[in-house]
């Protein structure tokens, strides 16, 4: 619970209406009750306020709402979020190493950590101050894992792997498994040992059932900032920039370099030893089989302009009908040439 | 083992031959031998009856197979698996908190459900009669699993999350991993908290390593008998209703809501903020980007009607052949106004 | 660390240079220094070693690097690959069954295998010579692992299902979870009891967060020498032949046959009940939805040659422009048909 007027100071805000107000929750503009806190970031859902029930809105400068209780700030979205996280996101209490986590002797854990039952922790493992490691995670040896890091449910982390601060694994994450490396001998395969790391900057989170793959020599590296949701394939030695967005169920093939403040949609794929510059944004099943220059919105396959994209793919549905008028038109046009000839 | 009219009685058929023969497994049409039951539910495979082996036989009304030992009934199909049910799936045992379960005190555990070694059950979790928790299972805080659940191995189920009765989940499903949400700030991005749940109501199954993220706000839910197959991603605040059926890899992205009797094809997406409507089939990589509305059969990029989109597909490699032809009409067309210009 | 001479000796290749050298790492070509061994497969690389720090390379026949210490022999990927295994891939610890695992009585575990904390191994459960099961691993009852075998944290194995030799399953493998199948039973389905198993033969590796099914009836077999990358999805009573290569997230249906030494793209799928022969490559997202005969190299939608594919989706941004151009033609034909008329 908290008054008004220390939300509005949290997010830096100004409050038109009741300062002293108590708010307990933040809801949905048309699920929010008395207590709570409900925001609008979009002028359309403006409307909506008429029937809303919160006893505060949060909303952008400019805007008038009349008899309602207003935190007055610039990025509503933001301050949402920032509310969201001060009245209902619990502190993660500091319970040290459990009974039922297995910890080799020689890791060092600060002792402000927290490491559940079921967790096995390797040799010369060293996880910093504040870091909570949920149930059944496997951490390999000689990992190093940062401050203020979450490790959800049966996460693992592979031999070597290093994690900055502030980076969260969903549940079941895979960081640091085998790269897909193959010789070929004779007709089957020898596998190239993948001897190389993975290293997860501060503030990257990945998400559920996501695979980021170690190097085959050297590191696959995702930077600062950078968010994966689920299911998605990391291949070994990609490199991936800061501030990047990734969303469920795309791949990126081995060996290539992502560019910062990319933006890729789900279920897209990026082939193996390719450059991606920076700022470029590509579509829901987009696929890059070539480099992709900065500053681009992409989609499709081959990539294309993602306007482009969408009059290509608005055509399909009209491919057969256009092969008919085609061949329609050459008979036409065979009886022209026909006629002229007789002529 | 069972008597062939016990089998008959099971799934209300009626016996053609020797009621009193014993049945002990049952077999594919092609691998039956002695003592085995199979069934022929569709006709195009009735041929295969002069070679089985089998000791009985599950048929449809109408259908005549002299010298076999017979089971009619209107289903063969529905039979065959409450037969297989009955004949091959152990009873599950009642084991209790196995040694090496790690069960907060003020958890609920009725004391005919069995929990593995190497699960770890939260505070305030309640886990109905007759349920089965398999090894290294992890339920967070605060998860209500109703009666005669069966989660595999490694499944994860994080705070607050609640599962009705009869609910399946395969090995190492992830339910309850934060939504993908993130408040741009600045050059990165601000985490917002996902504070909501997931419902999983009766008789809902969900596959190995499929992920259903937990709401921002409010509740994702699957409704009553929906089954996913592996590897599927659900976003958080989606909502499947009753009776669906979604094939493996597919994703759909956040805040959609899906009718009831629904099936969609392997690696399907539907965007986020949409409606599907009731007794909807998308094919296998169909891709919805707008509301779909009920008792259609659609695939492809638009989505479209399936059989627009089977003739669509095969125009696709005659694509480079059209381009050439209309150059060369377009030529020939040129060649016939100069023509013409000329007379 | 090793001598050069001894490293010549393991791949059968031929020393110019210094065979007393002392190699202690191999690296890549770029980041090669003092003591490490790089290697040249692609002659348009062999530039880069005028700069190349590197103590020693290994070459093919037929080039020459003077001023090199050169291991010279027929394969230099393979070679590479045999001497990074040498160099460093540490042997696997002996360590018995350890503290913090558990194994039912009835489980019959070779003295040299290896049993992490955190791991569960059912009843009737065999694990053979040298084989390593890291934390966390979940085996079902009566399941049979060969000898060698490498099982990474958190891999599952259910019940029934049998891995040969030198298996290796990445972290969180399923293997044997239930196949999808549901009989319509009124408005919802009967689940069919999947009691077959998953076979996987010698030598096969399986990647992250892959689910194998297990059969309805019967088995789902994986042959000798084929690799899996992560999150694939291979649905019940599938085989898939020996050697074969499929990329990440790629999937195949119930019941389709695969042949030997095919290779699948990424995001590649096929679907149910096919067969396909052997030699068949399909490119990245490629999907079969028919038989595929041996030795072709397809890609797209439908499958096509390959080289078909490119030109096709290479049209697909012009479209648009096409369809415009048509419509274009069909005026100009129409004038032109006016035209003839009144003459």
């Amino acid at each position: 619970m908290a008054k008004l007027q220390q939300l509005a100071d949290l997010v830096g805000g100004e409050i038109k209406g009741n300062a002293e107000l108590d708010i307990f929750h933040v809801a949905a503009i048309d699920q929010a009750g008395q207590g709570d806190i409900t925001f609008v970031a979009n002028r359309k859902y403006l409307a909506k306020l008429d029937f809303c029930q919160a006893s505060a809105v949060i909303l952008a400068p400019g805007i008038d709402a009349p008899g309602n209780n207003l935190i007055i700030c610039e990025n509503p979205y933001l301050a949402f979020a920032k509310i969201l996280t001060f009245l209902q996101v619990p502190e993660r209490p500091v319970k040290g190493i459990m009974p039922g986590a297995w910890v080799a002797d020689s890791a060092v854990i600060d002792k402000t950590a927290t490491i559940y039952p079921g967790c096995v922790v390797g040799e010369r493992v060293s996880i910093g101050a504040g870091s909570t490691i949920y149930p059944g995670v496997v951490i390999y040896d000689d990992v190093t894992i940062g401050q203020d890091c979450l490790l959800h449910a049966q996460s693992i982390v592979r031999e070597g792997c290093r994690l900055g601060d502030r980076v969260i694994l969903q549940p079941a994450v895979v960081i640091g498994s085998d790269g897909f490396g193959f010789a070929p001998d004779g007709d089957g395969y020898y596998k190239i040992p993948q001897v190389g790391i993975v290293v997860l900057e501060d503030d990257v989170e990945i998400g559920s059932n996501s695979c980021v793959d170690r190097a085959a020599l050297g590191e696959t590296r995702i930077r600062r900032g950078t968010k994966l949701d689920n299911l998605i394939q990391i291949g070994h030695n990609v490199e991936i920039g800061e501030d990047c967005i990734l969303v469920a169920q795309g791949g990126i093939a081995g060996s290539t370099k992502i560019g910062n403040h990319c933006t890729f949609g789900g279920q897209m794929a990026i082939a193996g030893h390719l450059k991606v510059g920076d700022n470029v944004m590509i579509g829901a099943r987009g696929g890059a089989s070539g480099n992709v220059a900065a500053n681009q919105v992409l989609s499709g396959v081959p990539l294309m302009p993602h306007k482009e994209w969408l009059r290509a793919t608005m055509t399909v549905p009209k491919l057969p009908e256009m092969r008919k008028d085609m061949q329609k038109m050459k008979k036409r046009l065979e009886e022209l040439e026909t006629l002229l000839k007789e002529n």
